[in-house]
């Protein structure tokens, strides 16, 4: 059994956001709490911009809960560049301890599923999951110098400049959507209104089909993005049109398809409420690019356009499986494949 | 709060090791399941080796602990290498779920918590926690390449060639050390005759006292190591002689004496019961250097050494705090300190 259940309903009572200037000229632009118009956030390299994106997302989740940093119990974060310094640097800069992970793509949901059980076994009652990303760190770590202007083939996805935060909470009793209303919070702050519950988690299983394109991440991640769906509907009784909205984090416009065929075949049909936050942050042109990734891609899309959604009730029942490529160049300049791995979190208004 | 109580005792039922020729010449020597006479394992990368050797670490966890891979839940595991290959790439050779973490060398302690604290909840029974570290991949990413053959100064440490791995399982009841024996497994393993317990964790936070020096990293580590200790003791109720060992990985010889330092100025005397991973593992010349670093050097110590102490009753209370350096080539590149982290775990024979 990979799936485990929150029965105590830990909840997500504020999220932060923070995106780029392309990034924010498309669907997520109206949600997120800050667009930036100079991508170096005014520091003086990519990887400082980052780090600062993050901190501003576990900040803003944090005052968009109506709490404070004396509240935090825990960060659980993780980012893209070698030895997560985008997350440990953004750690030293709070009083609260830190727990690293790394699930490159994968790490808003993995951050998420454990802040959720950590919180429903009573360890802790207010976590902070957050990650982020950078167009320029990750462009010159993982591929070429930005100077050299390098082109990218179609098949490629763009990283995307943001992060993301999500601040999760016990608040107290069992069931019914009515709890954080019962649980008033200083502020009177409309999120916790409807606070959307972290119900289950499926952690999932590293799945490698030899996909050695590191061009084509959203080939070598669907796999395992299908397994781990099939595993949460398989272990919950669930059927997938019991969920509002099954959305990947960043598989891209072709691995989207892929995805809705790999789980078509296994008699899994969700074609009609399946989105991935990579095809839809940018306006995608598929002989262009695929759209986003990076682990800022779900964490932005997720916290901010997705969130106003549950907020809002325009969606009730959503399946969050962030999928990750798990590379680096030294494995890729090795010969090695791209396995993939893919977590997944249920976020219900319950 | 930073510690967190685990009542259901989640217990360590066996553990896997393996050490290079100069690890091997050390303490561990005898205690490790396998010697290595050949740093490369028989892989044509150092790279390779790493992870191979981490495999065996799984494997032989879960073979010592006379279970079978079909057991296993979740493996928590990472390492040094940017995108801690080793970890993913061994996850992806075992049919079970896998979360990535990263914590430097501090990945054994935190992920044998996350595993206690998964174990504890009830979500899963049976974890494998595990890191490791080799001394020409690292060398190789984080300073110079071998062939430079560059001279080390007398602050320096050597990380470790090696890796170990436990196999944390719920083994029913609530109390008295004789559990194991009252819920016998199959093939009767002396290893379950008195399975040692972990009984609490603390997670660390982030400490940065400004150490830009990347081969000092006992210093860097100290202070978060201290802070972590001295939480533990205070949120606990317990005094440092409650302990038989307070074990360090891997401050080295000259930070294991800034950490006695560090504490005795709170107040708290651990001169008697304190020993460190990093300076026991070689024969530690100090004026050479510092003895051992590196996620594998407290794996394989702990693994090891320290748990026959625990599993012949040698020790009974052993409180393990696993530091990192939270740095990486590019951090220090752009002119940054070095933040430590630790995390501290509980391992009591009751």
């Amino acid at each position: 059994m990979q799936t485990v259940f929150f029965d105590k309903k830990p909840r997500i009572v504020g999220t932060g956001t923070i995106a780029g200037p392309k990034e924010c000229a498309g669907v997520v632009g109206k949600y997120v709490d800050k667009s930036l118009t100079d991508d170096t956030f005014g520091e003086s390299t990519y990887e400082k911009a980052e780090c600062k994106m993050l901190s501003y997302a576990v900040s803003k989740a944090i005052e968009n809960s109506g709490r404070t940093e004396k509240d935090v119990d825990l960060l659980i974060s993780g980012d893209l560049l070698n030895q997560i310094i985008s997350a440990s640097f953004t750690a030293r800069d709070y009083d609260f301890p830190f727990l690293g992970v790394y699930g490159a793509c994968s790490t808003m949901a993995e951050s998420m599923a454990i802040a959720a059980a950590f919180i429903n076994a009573g360890y802790y009652k207010n976590i902070v999951a957050a990650t982020g990303s950078h167009f320029s760190s990750a462009e010159r770590q993982y591929r070429y110098p930005l100077e050299l202007g390098n082109t990218r083939p179609p098949q490629a996805q763009w990283t995307v400049t943001g992060a993301g935060g999500a601040f999760i909470s016990y608040l107290g009793g069992e069931n019914g959507k009515n709890i954080a209303q019962k649980n008033p919070i200083k502020g009177e702050n409309p999120a916790y209104r409807l606070a959307p519950a972290i119900t289950m988690a499926t952690f999932g299983k590293v799945v490698d089909f030899g996909i050695t394109d590191v061009n084509n991440m959203g080939a070598a991640m669907c796999p395992s993005c299908a397994h781990t769906l099939l595993t949460h509907l398989e272990e919950t009784g669930r059927n997938a049109d019991y969920y509002d909205l099954i959305v990947t984090g960043d598989l891209g416009a072709l691995g989207s398809r892929i995805l809705k065929d790999l789980t078509w075949e296994k008699g899994v049909d969700i074609a009609d409420n399946h989105v991935d936050c990579g095809e839809i942050i940018y306006n995608v042109i598929e002989d262009e690019f695929q759209g986003g990734s990076g682990a800022g891609c779900s964490a932005v899309v997720l916290n901010s356009y997705i969130m106003d959604k549950l907020k809002t009730g325009a969606l009730n029942k959503v399946l969050f499986i962030a999928t990750g490529a798990l590379l680096s160049t030294v494995s890729s300049g090795q010969g090695e494949s791209i396995p993939g791995i893919a977590h997944a979190v249920a976020i219900e208004n319950v």
